[in-house]
């Protein structure tokens, strides 16, 4: 298809790049041309009027577990440990892989509703995950969560050959779910996977002070520090939730170009802490933003997760002008996807894959237009999200969602949620 | 105007009692049944098939400026002092009572799509704030914001009189600014009046420490203290924000019966700090919540306070059990209602007034259906308010507004912020 989007402001989000009034043309799954409204020839499959609403580039949230909508609401209040051992696993121990693809699917529209284009999930049968990814046309990486309790480390290289490159739309991330949850025998053969593919590696990192203070006892190291010892960030990766790094751990994860990934509202929730973001700014590390898991946040909403982690940071340092609203906005936009290796979806430039949220600026949330990216960041919500495009194709506008089929969704999900709720 | 709703699931958030199905009748301005289903011969100006969505009591937002939307993406990422010296003073200094009438408006449509029935505003001109409100249908109780700048003592008395009973939506409490702003003798003359009307007091209180601290320094009392001395709290009354109250304080509020206005967003996103919330509930203190304005929040969304309210006591305590979701429910539509002396709208029951919001539950984000009210206040969005009634209008359905014209009102405001920005 060949889009014509005129009447649009457009924010590139590329380096320097100011908000304009002008046109974009998407030509099959990429942008061919971004600028002035500007007379043409071209026969146009549609031809889009934005009123004057703006094109920006999708978000991007690189950490879920998009299949734990299945516990949305059903396990909140509790202490983690409750959580995980009384209501999480018991229930994981009997999912289906056909059940964490429907349920992939109801993570899917939502996220669509939120203007993602990009996640990077980390659940139960990556193979389910990419159909359905592929099928409602989701940009993904799916990234292992290896660990003590399966699968092998034969089965994430399996995947790692099998998986990148089966879909246009889809690739496989090697990584493990979490210090704790992985021996030591375990992450040496991982690093020894990892240095074989030249593979950056990602990880459930410092989410909790528990966590910190045990993998401390046990090899008086920090988990960075430990992961650094077994040669594990050698190729880079990334970290998810990074709320306990100290001054040592982050200068590893600047040397070795790890990144980090926060997820403020599942932080708040499960009242993990408060990642120091300021800091990690300070010191050049890459931040970008994730959900994750609808059981744990309990919403897979960008502008709450946008909220949050230039809100929490102002509370951290009790300064107002903590973590400004661009820095918010390259985090969910642009960072996201240099953290999985996607410059080609990572802003609005010619050439690039045609991943293109529209934000209704018609809505009183979004008045005065003084300045956009500030009334995005501080008062923006997903009822602003008037189209979510992923590599050229509408899949969300106006409320709708144009490929998919949300209500036959709702109630796979319903009855597998009901199967599971009793157990 | 009669209306049957039928097929809904409904919420009464009377005490104890869950959601069920059935139908909900309103007559005039008032509700006239709930309950199950019932075979009628009545006649109905409209009946509305509710799908099984939520039919529930409005959110009440009891502490806001909702003429500060000139201001929203104005002044963002700056301390305290800068912004309002620099930023906001100079501007309200030329701000028109018809200025505040059209900023209100724009409010007033962001409030209509965020579920709320009920505000307690603080503003510059209450006389045309009264005009934008009974001209839109919204419910609202004017609060004062006396202090040594203006207006008088004599000129709130006045107002008192002259505003109460003036609309049947529209009333006026006495309030002061706040103890900083008042000097002890205007302090002396408010007193006077409120016990002369035997009527509560409303004001901002305990936001920032440097308040308190400055305030203990001045009367060797903290303010919650310093104003029960000199009695102002004896008929009750509420302070907004309440971050920094101590124990002592505490006792004299349960003792006066004075509740806590909780503005979670504004006190992130200006860095004042996390209030005591699970110690307020604990002593049996009244709690509900307001955005604050959308200056400092920015936006005025109360599914942004409920996650808020919530979350950040969970973080305060490190305790993923704080504040639970019936609680946070109980603030946003009952107790906000109560802290206003407005029985007559704080749940769903005959004879109240039908101030009710309709719930989308077939959106992504309230899927699956296994705790509705865990899914409004964790995962719940303004995307979800399919429809807001007041006083038995419905104002928003669906997204449009049905009493307004939004986009005269984006303009009228476009003109206001052009004229003020640059001064």
């Amino acid at each position: 298809m060949n889009i014509r989007f005129f009447n649009a402001r457009i924010l590139t989000m590329v380096d320097g790049e100011d908000i304009f009034e002008g046109e974009l043309w998407v030509k099959g799954n990429k942008i061919a041309y971004i600028g002035e409204a500007k007379e043409t020839k071209e026969s146009w499959d549609k031809e889009i009027d934005c009123q004057k609403n703006l094109l920006m580039p999708g978000f991007k949230n690189v950490h879920t577990h998009s299949g734990m909508t299945a516990f949305r609401s059903l396990a909140d209040d509790l202490n983690l440990q409750d959580w995980l051992n009384n209501m999480i696993f018991p229930r994981e121990a009997v999912m289906t892989g056909e059940d964490v693809y429907w349920l992939t699917k109801l993570a899917i529209l939502e996220y669509l509703t939120t203007g993602v284009t990009l996640i990077a999930d980390m659940y139960l049968t990556p193979e389910t995950i990419l159909e359905a990814c592929d099928e409602m046309g989701m940009r993904c990486e799916m990234v292992s969560g290896l660990n003590k309790f399966g699968p092998t480390v034969e089965v994430m290289e399996h995947r790692y050959n099998d998986l990148n490159g089966k879909s246009p739309l889809v690739g496989f991330k090697m990584g493990v779910h979490a210090e704790y949850t992985c021996d030591k025998s375990l992450l040496k053969e991982v690093s020894e996977l990892i240095h074989h593919y030249k593979a950056p590696l990602y990880v459930h990192m410092s989410e909790t002070k528990t966590e910190v203070d045990e993998c401390r006892i046990r090899y008086s190291m920090s988990p960075v520090a430990f992961f650094d010892s077994l040669g594990l960030w050698d190729f880079g990766g990334c970290i998810y939730h990074g709320v306990w790094c100290d001054d040592h751990d982050m200068e590893i994860l600047k040397k070795r170009g790890v990144s980090v990934v926060s997820n403020p509202g599942s932080n708040t929730k499960l009242a993990s802490g408060i990642a120091p973001i300021s800091k990690y700014l300070e010191k050049g590390i890459l931040v970008s933003l994730g959900t994750d898991g609808p059981s744990s946040n309990n919403c897979l909403d960008m502008f709450r997760e946008m909220f949050l982690v230039t809100g929490l940071a102002k509370l951290k340092e009790m300064d107002p002008k903590a973590v400004a609203a661009d820095e918010v906005l390259k985090m969910a936009c642009v960072n996201g996807a240099l953290s999985l290796d996607h410059k080609d979806c990572s802003d609005l430039s010619v050439g690039k894959f045609a991943d293109i949220i529209m934000i209704d600026l018609k809505q009183p949330n979004m008045q005065p237009i003084l300045n956009i990216p500030k009334n995005i960041v501080y008062s923006g919500s997903k009822s602003n999200i008037k189209m979510t495009m992923i590599d050229g194709k509408i899949l969300y506008m106006n409320g709708q969602f144009l490929e998919a089929d949300a209500d036959i969704i709702y109630e796979k999900c319903a009855e597998i949620t009901e199967r599971l709720k009793d157990i």
